[in-house]
């Protein structure tokens, strides 16, 4: 007997069988005399359905029309699950964002959740309803609709978890679960039986993929395990949960890789105060993340600064680069766009020296050369060219002993 | 300078042209000074797409659930609208049944609404923002959203017309307006100008078929005209509102038909009391609604008595009077399904003698035997031959002036 969350993607509630299956499975869990608080998306391509309609209208639609128009996804497969368990006898409520009491910012298409009031959620459970909460919406203190992003309702998911006190979060999607890297490029990689949650955020490039990242933070800062788990088969998945850096826990327990970013290295800037900050604002103020910063050793008051930045974002970094590079004096301003950044992670890695070194070598066995390096307290990543990325990926993934068993 | 009500059915939207269309119309008028609220109904096939859905799930879908997925449509619609404004350069807005504050009570599917609490409405007009609001819905006092039964736009507009004090409440349809006579079967109907509140009421026949009825029923309540129109030109439409009948009136302003009826007779019934409860009483608690009673003066303590039902309730309905019948003694039951029920409508009629003599005559004139008489003040009403139908509604038509001129 317990609270369970369950939270199902699109493709899971793909098609009115397929919101059957999902509709068994509930029952399943709930006649084994569990209360059962669902959150689902909208059915597969529906999403990408209204918001091509809109762009119809407009390359630039209103965001807080875009919200009411995208709110009706998670609304229409809500009503039909929910059709579906009373049609099979099971007592079923739905519930809109707003209903659910999930209130968010007025950051319309990408809100955060600032409270979730779950008092009709909890009045449900008390009569044994199965509660199907529509996912990814809330609404802000003015009652407007608000969205959270894509994948949020893996947020919504865990916030609800979080304000129901449940004894679990489920989250079905469509893999089997968090991998030790990328399987379609190392054939080697590991399903994790379970991750921390820190080292889920380091590994953004491969959760992205399978969780909405946000609700990673939210995990950890309310400490709600997630199971991440295929809703196509009944295997258990990964648990992404608060383990302690502990004797049993993996220097590294995964590797990951990333296309996306480009190097942009501006040569030989006067070692003075302010000149980082020149570079940087003009960057953001365009709008562009920079992901890795790295300052040589000065070299007679002249440092080399290099700094990654989303591909898609290389060729307006580098013309603002070249403007205040000449304004402060730089000798050059140099562009690489076929980069990508490896990284391995693991909570190990605090009480464990040499990972570096052992990282390094790695790479310079299958002579990847290192162009930029950057750690963090359970992570180093490396820059390196864009061809080496999958073999520098399988290097490590068998350096530090992840590849599975033949 | 005014605040104009309109409201477009779902062939007015029925995809992102129209939609464009009903902009530029919401522009013009909102450009010429005037405050706009637009009430829209959800784009064509889009409810019924929706109800052939959850009926692939079960043929008997929870209500209130129906109702979450019903809502979605208007949803959708009073999104796109919006950002379709917007993209021109236009404040716009949408607000849902329950932002609007569209109170109802619980009948999902069919609630009726108890208030509109219109601040939200108010607020935006303040701001000279257009707003649109999502029809055929409105919330419960738990929040539960409901919707109003087909055609429940026209509620929603009239509604909020007189929450807000509107100046002019547009209803835009398919057709140019109401006619003194079904056009498809009376080639010399004409397009009223205007048609009381009453008129309309008793002309429902004629009327359901461009406006929901309660929408009569709320206009007349709260004295709000309506402005029934065509979304599809800019001629003027037909004015339903508060006419006095007074010299000018016509005596018959309108001819309508139903042919949706049939006609059952039970046969020398006892003239005691209770009889006609019990028969009555068992036909409600089919669910079938009776429209014409006739019982004739009783004969030796004998009467007969007909009562006319919905064509698709004629069967069961039948079964009930056998049943009955045998219970009290009478003679026989006999019914007719083969009936229609032809009426002449107008407020004149209630300071002008011999109307029906004259509508009596024109039936006899062709031949026309009449089975059942019933009247309201402002009413006639003939069951026949279903086969006459036609030709009456042109007979009377004529009879009474209605034809326009060649």
């Amino acid at each position: 007997m317990g609270l369970i969350v369950k939270e199902f993607g699109g493709t899971a509630v793909g098609d009115l069988d397929r919101i059957r299956n999902v509709a068994n499975r509930i029952v399943k869990t709930y006649t084994a005399g569990n209360n059962v608080v669902v959150i689902l998306s909208a059915m597969a391509g529906i999403t990408d359905g209204l918001i091509d309609m809109a762009h119809k209208i407009t390359p630039s639609p209103d965001k807080r029309e875009m919200d009411v128009l995208l709110a009706t996804g998670e609304q229409t497969s809500a009503a039909l699950l929910s059709i579906t368990l009373m049609s099979m006898g099971y007592p079923a409520s739905s519930l809109l964002g707003h209903q659910a009491g999930v209130m968010t910012n007025c950051a319309f298409g990408d809100a955060r959740i600032v409270d979730v009031g779950a008092s009709r959620i909890k009045e449900y459970i008390n009569n044994r309803r199965i509660v199907i909460v529509a996912g990814f919406q809330g609404c802000d203190e003015e009652g407007n609709i608000t969205t959270l992003g894509r994948g949020g309702s893996d947020t919504s998911a865990v916030a609800i978890a979080a304000a129901i006190d449940a004894d679990s979060c489920e989250i079905y999607t469509d893999v089997d679960g968090i991998y030790t890297a990328d399987p379609n490029i190392c054939e080697k990689a590991r399903k994790m039986n379970k991750v921390s949650f820190d080292e889920m955020l380091e590994m953004a490039s491969l959760g992205a993929k399978v969780l909405q990242i946000r609700s990673v933070e939210l995990a950890k800062k309310y400490n709600v395990p997630i199971h991440v788990r295929s809703s196509f088969n009944e295997e258990e998945g990964t648990m992404v949960m608060d383990v302690d850096s502990d004797m049993e826990s993996p220097v590294v327990s995964g590797v990951t890789h990333n296309k996306n970013e480009a190097r942009i290295t501006i040569k030989t800037v006067p070692d003075q105060p302010g000149i980082a900050s020149k570079i940087f604002s003009a960057i953001a103020e365009a709008g562009i993340l920079v992901d890795m910063i790295i300052q040589s050793s000065p070299t007679d008051n002249l440092n080399d600064l290099s700094f990654t930045v989303p591909k898609k974002d290389f060729k307006e970094a580098m013309k603002i680069g070249k403007r205040v590079g000449s304004e402060i004096g730089a000798k050059d301003v140099l562009g690489e766009d076929s980069v990508a950044k490896v990284s391995v992670t693991g909570v190990g890695m605090k009480s464990h020296h040499g990972v570096a070194a052992k990282m390094f070598t790695a790479l310079a066995n299958e002579n990847i050369n290192i162009s930029m390096i950057s750690t963090s307290e359970i992570r180093i990543s490396c820059v390196i060219e864009e061809k080496y990325a999958e073999l520098a990926v399988r290097a490590l993934h068998s350096a530090f002993g992840l590849d599975k068993e033949e």
